[in-house]
């Protein structure tokens, strides 16, 4: 791995793995889930806040970064660790996903991906070599190569085609990167659904070289089971001293399924998403706060959180204040629901190190069902 | 005053005092801004920020809590102070200001008042009766007397017949107020921008007796000399023993100028609204930092703000965060602003101990002038 990066697997648990990865400006405890920061913010939070709940790292996304308020800009005020007042590690994406799925009038070739910005309706082209030197220009601590995100369901023909040419992006990702200290770029298994492209693809960029592997182009979707099918082609083809992530994935169950199979490192808009929304994950299943049922129950929404949020007030207040519009609203139920996937992570790690993560598990599944969900988990 | 609730002037500089107004639930120093918490929350802050910024006391509505969540299932819950997780004293208006300036289809007899819920269109009352209800319902340490808010313009005759109108209220409100062990009754002088309607107001009141007195109908449009006339001809009128509490102003110039002259508490949603809109109050003036000018700024917005936001982050951080809709910059601005209010309170308590009142504002006044506002004060 590059100099001043490393990754330690101290225990193992089946295919789960009890990890660190080690970077200049902190230690990444895996299995590890990464609170989104879009914009340079985690969504109605503290950036205090989501350290103090347990997050070792953030994910901020090039895409939007890079069309407001600019890479150079950041760059020139210091880095984006400095300007979100976030001093821990920072994982940047390449931008390719949110070209796909949220820029106007996309061109993809070989060179690139030119497209309008969502922003102001600039013409923009992100290819691997702009993708690299803005996520330089952040000063991102994991940073991502760039490849094409394939909106499914595509064609065996479509998966075959963008997952070669994100094999090329990725050599001339690793080439721009170049060699930074203490930063880390990591490659991206893509291949749809099909297990011999998603094979092929991951031993390709093994040969290439990475100091991780993500895993890309899941939970868009599809059910589960095909998610947990490809992590299970994926991971015995990767490297054991290298650190794997599932990205933009998803559910408690999900990650609990995906780390149980050698998945190190996750991250999802859900937590926060959902808690913007008036939904809470909690140690008794989903609670969508909006409902009329919650108007005068005076319990906590999970007594057993880390976050006072979920402890010091009743569902009825979250309710009122869903109700009314009121920005405490998001930030507690934010905070609720990130504080549930750290904690779960944290059970995980705990878990995995005393060799019982099936049973964990089995009892964290169990907890879902004796709650009152408003839905699924 | 009830048992349980005692006032006592400290220190005297001129008109103005330091004070403290002492409740079972907490003693409230004085001059003391209370910041606004509508409906049982201080808009996009945790109630324990507000606290740790210097807030003794928070006002909620009346208007909006009995619409929603309504104050029976409030108390049925536990009761204000318990809902908003806010153990500190809460002082709670009347809900008049609120039914003239939100209500729709206001009909008001010398009974009371009857409108449209802005909410759900339901039909409702507002009675001396029933608001003093609400409150003894809410918990409230600190309540008003209901009153009647006329829009300015208005003619003598107007004035006139609201101040007499709020007199016959103020007397029902004390009869329906009762005695409250531990809580406090404040009425209301009116009388518009007459001098002698508002000497009769205060007179009438102090006759009927109240815990303290506020001073209404101002700040409403009215140039800042005519307020400060006001001021000046109630005050003399009120008794010295008793807190004087100057209904939702101001600016911090307001503040300034009518502690000055013997007001002990205020109420104004000013730094919690511009927060939320992008402009900070600072030591060097205001800013809206919604302004270009601040894209590429890296100086912080005050350094020698109480509010670790105001210190730790770049204006163009927060530049940035406004102009993208980020909930952070509702939550950092409105924390600044608030840590700015708070601290000239205490400032100005430090001053009227040591008896400098008139160089702290002088200071004050002078650093607002040597910044780059984007306003007035």
């Amino acid at each position: 791995m590059n100099d001043g990066v490393s990754f330690a697997v101290h225990s193992v648990n089946g295919a789960a793995r009890l990890g660190a990865l080690s970077t200049p400006r902190g230690v990444i405890r895996t299995p590890a889930f990464m609170p989104v920061g879009t914009a340079a913010t985690v969504k109605a939070m503290h950036p205090e806040a989501v350290q103090a709940l347990g997050a070792d790292v953030v994910l901020c996304n090039t895409y939007h970064l890079m069309l407001a308020p600019g890479a150079e800009r950041i760059a020139a005020l210091g880095g984006l660790h400095k300007f979100m007042n976030w001093p821990h590690p920072i994982l940047t994406d390449s931008g390719g996903f949110q070209v796909m799925s949220l820029a106007k009038l996309r061109k993809l070739t070989e060179k690139g991906v030119t497209f309008q910005s969502h922003v102001d309706g600039s013409r923009r082209e992100l290819t691997p070599e702009r993708s690299m030197e803005v996520q330089r220009l952040l000063g991102s601590d994991i940073q991502m190569q760039l490849d094409e995100c394939l909106r499914l369901p595509a064609s065996r023909e479509d998966a075959d085609r963008a997952m070669r040419l994100s094999l090329r992006w990725a050599e001339r990702s690793k080439l721009a990167f170049g060699s930074q200290q203490g930063r880390a770029l990591f490659g991206i298994v893509q291949g749809g659904e099909d297990s011999a492209l998603r094979t092929e693809s991951a031993r390709a960029l093994v040969d290439i070289g990475f100091d991780g592997f993500a895993i890309g182009g899941l939970a868009v979707g599809e059910p589960q089971s095909v998610m947990l099918k490809m992590i299970e082609t994926v991971i015995p083809r990767l490297p054991d001293e290298r650190p794997r992530y599932l990205m933009g994935v998803g559910t408690p169950d999900d990650l609990l399924q995906s780390l149980s199979r050698g998945v190190d490192m996750f991250d999802c808009v859900m937590p926060t998403r959902a808690g913007r929304h008036g939904m809470v994950f909690t140690r008794q299943g989903r609670l969508n706060l909006r409902n009329a049922r919650f108007a005068d129950d005076p319990r906590p929404v999970d007594p057993h959180s880390s976050s006072r949020m979920a402890r010091d007030y009743s569902r009825a207040y979250w309710r009122h204040l869903v109700k009314s519009g009121e920005i405490l609203a998001m930030m507690g139920l934010t905070e609720i629901n990130l504080a549930y996937y750290l904690d779960l992570m944290e059970g995980a790690r705990e878990a995995i190190a005393e060799k019982r993560l099936t049973a964990y598990i089995e009892k964290t599944r169990r907890g879902w069902l004796e709650g009152e969900a408003d839905g699924g988990r």
